[in-house]
C-alpha cells in the first residue's frame, strides 16, 4: 500500500492508508512536525472577535452559544493562518465541552475546517474507559456517524490506567479506517512523576506502560515502518523520552510542552528517530495567543508564531 | 453544618453541604445505596420507544437527533421508574457523546430530570487532564454555566494517571459548591490488574494511588466524618477493596461491577464501613435492560429490577 498524502481518507475508500504512514508522509510533504493545539479561551480572543456580548463575562443564559460562535470564528481564521506551517491541529475537547451541546457542534465544525485545509486532526480528549463504554467513545470520536466529529478526526489521545481493555476497542478503527491513537505515557506536567515515575521493579511505571503500548499495538505498523498507536511524551522530560523510545522504537510520539510550557526545540532531539521521523510537537498557547501584548494585526502574529515554531523545530528535526 | 437532604443545593446557597454529607444523608433517607448507571444503547430500547425511524440502523444524516430523542424519552421513563429505589444515577458520558452535540443536550436534559426527581447525579466521564484543560473540564462538568450539565451534576469520575495536577483544579468546586469526585483506583474490568496491580515497592500500584487520593483530599471531610473525594473500586475485586479502604478509611466508594459484570451482593461486604456507610453500588445494564427477553410491561420490569437490586444490597448493607 502506497502511503497516501490525502490527510483523511473516508472510511470506505478502497485503500485506506495507515495513520502512521499518513502522518509520516504529511510531515515530509509539509516539511513540518508542528501541531497547533486548539485550546480556545473566550477571554483571550481578539476584541474584534470576542465582541461586546461576551465582554460581560461568563454566566447568563445564551452565553454558551455566543461564546462558541466567537470561538468558531476565531479558530476558522487561526486554522487558515497556520495551515501552511503545521502538519496537524490538536483540538482539546475540554475547551469545547465547556460550552455544552453548542460547544460540541463548534468542535465538529472546527475539525471540518481543519480537514478541509488538509490538516490532520488529533483530537485531544484523553478518554479512558472499557468495554461498551470504550466502544461508545470510539464511535463518538473516531467513528463514521454523520453529524459527529468521528469522520473528521485522524487520531485520538487515550489514558492507559485501565489496561488493554481501554485501548483494544479502538484498534479496529486503527486497522480498518486509518485512525491513530496516542496513549499517555509520560506527560509534561509537574506532577506527572507522582504516579508515572513510581518504581516498578527498578524501572519507572511509564516504562512499563510504554511496554504495554508496544504489546497492545503489535502488528499494526504501516509501510513506512512506523506504528499508528503512538505515545504522548512530554517535551519537559527529554531523559524519559529516551526510555520510552527504547520500548517503542517505531511509534509516533506526540510531544506536548514545547513553547508556553517551557521546553525549547534543542531539548527535543531525543524524541525523533534518525532522519527526524517519528514525532510531532505541539504548541498551543504560544501560537494561538501570539498577538497578546501586541500592537500588530492579530492574525499576522498567529501566522508568524506558527512559522517561527515550524522553523525552530525544523532546524532540530533536519539534523536528527 | 447540618447535613442537608436537598440533593443539589445551588452553588450560591448560603449553606452548601459537603457532597459526602449529602450522599450519606440520602442513603440513610432512601434506605438505598443503589446507583443506576445510564448507558443508553439505542438498539436495546423497547420497540415502542425506538420507533420505526431507528430500525434502519445507525448511519444516515439526522440519525443522531432521532437516536438522542429516543434515548431521552427512554431515560425519562426509566428515571421515574427507578427513583424510589435508587439514591443516584450515573450517566455515562460516552453513550451520549456518540450522538454529537444533540447527545450532549440529551445528557443535560437527563441530568435535569434526575435532579428534579431528587436523585444525585454522578457523571461518569473519567476525565483526566491538567492545568487549564482540567479547569475547562471542571467548568464543563461540575461548573455553574447555564445550558451545560455542570449545575445539574453532583459528582464526577476522574482518572489519576497524571497525578495531583489532574485532581487539584476540581477541589475548589468540592470545597465551595458541594461537589464530589470519584477517582479511579481499582477498576472492575479484566485488564485492570495490567497497570493497577504492578508491584511498587511490595504493594500494588492501586494502593499507592489510593494513598495519593488521601493526600490530595486531606481536610475536606464533611460533618458526617466522610470525605467527598471518593474512589472507584470494582465489585469484582473485594480483596483489593480491603487494601483501598485501609488507605481511604473515610472516603466514599463508588462500586461498579455488581450485576451484569458478575459480582453478587455478598461479595460487597468489604466495601462498606461499619453501619453500612461509605459506599454506593452501581448497576447499569441489569436494571436498564431488565425487560429484555421479556413478556411483561418493560417499565415494570425496570422498576422491579431496581427494587430487587436495592433489596439485595440492603440485606448486605444493613448487616455491615
Amino acid at each position: 500500500m502506497k502511503p497516501s498524502t490525502s490527510p483523511t481518507p473516508l472510511p470506505h475508500d478502497a485503500e485506506i492508508a495507515n495513520f502512521a504512514d499518513r502522518l509520516d508522509a504529511a510531515i515530509a510533504r509539509k516539511q513540518s512536525c508542528l501541531v497547533v493545539g486548539l485550546d480556545p479561551i473566550e477571554e483571550r480572543l481578539p476584541p474584534e472577535i470576542r465582541g461586546a456580548s461576551l465582554a460581560a463575562g461568563r454566566g447568563p443564559r445564551g452565553w454558551t452559544a455566543r461564546a462558541a460562535t466567537a470561538v468558531g470564528l476565531f479558530l476558522e481564521r487561526v486554522i487558515d493562518a497556520i495551515a501552511p506551517f503545521a502538519v496537524a491541529v490538536k483540538p482539546n475537547a475540554g475547551f469545547f465541552e465547556r460550552f455544552g451541546a453548542v460547544g460540541w457542534e463548534c468542535l465538529r465544525r472546527v475539525c471540518e475546517i481543519a480537514h478541509d485545509r488538509e490538516l490532520l486532526v488529533i483530537l485531544d480528549a484523553k478518554r479512558g474507559d472499557i468495554g461498551s463504554t470504550a466502544d461508545a467513545y470510539c464511535e463518538a470520536l473516531l467513528g463514521d456517524t454523520p453529524d459527529t466529529v468521528g469522520p473528521l478526526t485522524d487520531a485520538l489521545t487515550l489514558n492507559p490506567y485501565l489496561g488493554r481493555d481501554s485501548i483494544e476497542p479502538y484498534l479496529a478503527r486503527v486497522r480498518d479506517a486509518g485512525k491513530g491513537l496516542f496513549v499517555l505515557v509520560r506527560t509534561s506536567n509537574p506532577s506527572a512523576r507522582e504516579i508515572q515515575e513510581l518504581d516498578v521493579g527498578g524501572e519507572p511505571l511509564f516504562v512499563h506502560v510504554a511496554r504495554r503500548v508496544a504489546a497492545w499495538s503489535a502488528g499494526l505498523d504501516g509501510t513506512s515502518g512506523l506504528g499508528p498507536v503512538g505515545a504522548v511524551v512530554g517535551a519537559t522530560a527529554p531523559g524519559q523520552a529516551v526510555r520510552v523510545r527504547s520500548e517503542l522504537p517505531r511509534a509516533m510520539f506526540l510531544v506536548p510542552g514545547y513553547g508556553a510550557q517551557g521546553a525549547g526545540a534543542d531539548e527535543l532531539r531525543p524524541f525523533f528517530l534518525p532522519g527526524g521521523r517519528g514525532a510531532v510537537v505541539n504548541a498551543s498557547r504560544s501560537v494561538l495567543y501570539a498577538f497578546e501584548g501586541g500592537g500588530r494585526d492579530w492574525l499576522a502574529a498567529v501566522a508568524d508564531a506558527a512559522r517561527r515554531a515550524r522553523d525552530d523545530l525544523e532546524a532540530v528535526r533536519r539534523t536528527c
